[in-house]
């Protein structure tokens, strides 16, 4: 067989030792902090059943489902006529009856569905694993994906949401970020504006005007209103709305006196600060809770999906959509049976937080969990003398290399420099004869005679 | 649509929360070891072009690739007559150009090639990831397993064969193995055997014959070796191999004396001897060298694969196959156009060690990482009274949880007691009025009054 010349399959990537250390970075940060909050991980198959994941996510998502070719004669049983007629969709349920996973929120349910009579509720789950979508690639946007999803389901109370604003505020900030906002909002709200306008239907083009009122301005956002099909009488009640402001306590005060008729539209409120006031218990410190936490009435995501609280991060350091997002849903499993299970929960975009590290250099050189020393070689005696050290040091736990091979110093110190090698042991003529080896320190250049204990206690402190 | 009854894709599996924590410990103290020994992490992505993977792990090997049916309109291009003759295998490639990996080695081969540039040789590397595999499942044998694998390309040294021994021994040991045998072989030794019997094309047929030494005796082995094509000349010239015995040393120089005749067979032993004595330096100890290392000739894994050094792990504390493999390979990315690179790696079977540390009882208590501590909730002024210590135990490190809903003692002990939560502090009117609360201890069922800062440096004593 011709060699083939190798390449990736389209919208995949590989990741390589230093991308890898550092998407392990941003992954133990975040792990850590479920953790803590008592979440704990859980992972379910890369691909189920079709029929698991067809008629969750609307036609077009449908249509991005990366299906598994049945296994052996798969055409066997596959409908003659469909065939005939190249009937491409209707075809591919006949002899592609598994699918990949499309994201986290589907086998989740499954899981729980399946796994119920072996659960204790509340159940708090994290997962992290890769998705796959058949979109068209594009810079950013990759075919394989990673998701990173905390839920709890099978408790309705405010204390978890509170708690995710927590659980953002203590991940994002372990990793560095230093401004950041973390959106909230409630479907009930957003129905309760509907209700006091009396049009249900437009609550979608109503966040959406609104929503841009940065960019548009207010009489931008009043003309797009109108556009979209709202009167100047709903434009008037819409004002307090549109131009909402102060703080979050003051926004909630303003919203109740719009929203006075509407019992959802106040539950919304209460919900909003029953949250804002456990996170503030949680925080200890007002101040700061204003600081990253903002109620912002134009956040709509997953309008369909969520029914209380929803949750949306944005950095402020780096120009990027956001970074993560979330809600509560009252009926997860329904899909599968069982109903009547909320849940809420949030994700975090790693490889958008990944990209906002590197343009902001906060990934600390430890990220990179090299090797800490290597030790050269320049001949077979050399090596010999090397071996004793090169146990020592491991023992003392210290991730240690002997250059595998006799080589000009050259290449041997490209090889350190390659992997980001701190130390780098020379070992010649002069050591051998005095019993001490060479300490180069990369980064300044810095050499130093050693003996093996002096090499030991330097490179080891601790052991 | 009516809600269907959810269920696993056949061969796979969900890996609930005490799964994870225990593969996580075992994969975080093999990664250690791999780290230390100056490896480092890739990941390749989960499917690949098909014209990857084709052609890598022979016939059978190709029927059980997972593939990737197209998206879109898959069938607009396929050949007409492949249809009509419902040919499944010859149509496959037409409509499903991507395929899920089979296993590490081959998109690993894949990213060599097309990194060569940015590689820095000896080139060390690690990879846990899962592959698929269209088998059909069994007990112990699913569609999706992990591989985890480490290897070294682009360095000839013998001491690479001989870290391996120490990182299987190091990874072994540290997961609480006691009792374990690395096999040794080399198929240049296999090669000398066949060379001095004139019988190459018989290899596999001895080895397996002498491979059941144990179980057929004597005797049988050298019926079976008649049967298998033998002659009573080669029997008599296999009799020193087949009954090799003695220390590691003692067996290579009888092997050597039956080898004399053959250059690569006396190469082999060479490299066994040298691997042998580099393992000795690093170890410091021949003794424990002589019981966890054993060379045996009837090693013939891979053996059209390998070419030098091949290794074997099996516990001597379970009934369990292999729990690891590996050797050196001279080729391995001939196969995508990159010529003369050699290479040598191991693996560790996961799975197996899974089930050998579950039946031996080794896996510690910490390796399910759970919440320290369960704050039960009585009621809402409870729940207030909670919030603080929440908060100060969290900022101490504790995992710790709220009970998120006011519920009787017995259902909120069940969940501490389903999450293996080793304390549950308890607050009723009592505790509020006195400004104490009762820490119980789940495993003795004691029950103590604390002030806020005992609790706090009871469960954090290093914060």
């Amino acid at each position: 067989m011709a060699a083939i010349k190798p390449s990736l399959a389209k919208g995949t990537r590989d990741f390589s030792p230093t991308e890898m250390e550092k998407r392990n970075y941003i992954f133990d940060i975040i792990k850590a902090v479920f953790a803590k909050y008592g979440y704990r991980e859980i992972q379910t198959p890369t691909f189920e059943n079709l029929q698991t994941l067809t008629g969750k996510y609307g036609d077009e998502g449908d249509k991005l489902i990366f299906k598994i070719l049945n296994s052996g004669d798969y055409l066997a049983k596959a409908p003659g006529n469909l065939m005939e007629e190249k009937a491409s969709a209707q075809l591919a349920p006949h002899i592609a009856e598994k699918a990949l996973r499309y994201d986290l929120t589907v086998p989740f349910a499954r899981y729980v569905v399946m796994h119920q009579h072996e659960l204790t509720l509340p159940f708090k789950r994290f997962q992290i694993q890769p998705v796959w979508r058949a979109d068209r690639p594009q810079r950013g946007r990759y075919r394989e994906f990673y998701q990173c999803d905390v839920d709890v389901v099978g408790s309705d109370s405010l204390l978890n949401e509170a708690e995710f604003v927590l659980i953002y505020h203590e991940a994002l900030s372990g990793l560095g970020l230093r401004d950041f906002t973390i959106k909230l909002n409630n479907r009930k709200i957003l129905t309760g504006i509907a209700e006091v306008l009396g049009k249900p239907e437009l609550i979608v083009d109503m966040t959406v005007a609104i929503d841009k009122l940065d960019k548009i301005g207010l009489e931008g956002v009043n003309n797009e209103l109108l556009n979209r099909g709202f009167t100047a009488g709903d434009l008037e009640k819409l004002q307090p709305i549109i131009q909402l402001q102060g703080t979050n306590t003051e926004k909630a005060e303003q919203l109740r006196q719009v929203l006075a008729s509407s019992p959802i539209g106040l539950k919304g409120i209460d919900e909003i600060e029953t949250v804002l006031g456990y996170v503030e218990k949680l925080v200890g410190d007002t101040a700061v809770v204003n600081r990253f936490v903002e109620l912002d009435i134009t956040l709509a995501r997953g309008l369909n999906y969520y029914t209380g609280c929803i949750f949306e991060v944005k950095t402020n350091e780096a120009t990027m959509g956001s970074i993560g997002g979330g809600g509560r849903y009252d009926d997860l499993t329904g899909m599968f049976g069982l109903n009547g299970l909320t849940g809420v929960g949030i994700s975090f975009g790693a490889d958008r937080i990944y990209d906002v590290l590197e343009e902001l250099g906060l990934f600390p050189n430890t990220a990179v969990l090299t090797t800490q020393v290597l030790i050269s070689n320049f001949d077979k005696l050399a090596e010999l003398y090397a071996l004793p050290l090169l146990r020592k040091l491991r023992a003392a736990g210290v991730a240690s290399e002997l250059y595998p091979a006799t080589a000009k110093l050259k290449k041997q110190l490209s090889y350190a420099d390659a992997k980001k090698i701190p130390y780098v042991i020379l070992i010649g003529e002069e050591e051998i004869a005095s019993g001490l080896f060479s300490l180069k320190d990369m980064l300044t250049g810095e050499q130093r005679m050693l003996g093996e204990t002096e090499v030991l206690s330097f490179l080891a402190p601790n052991a």
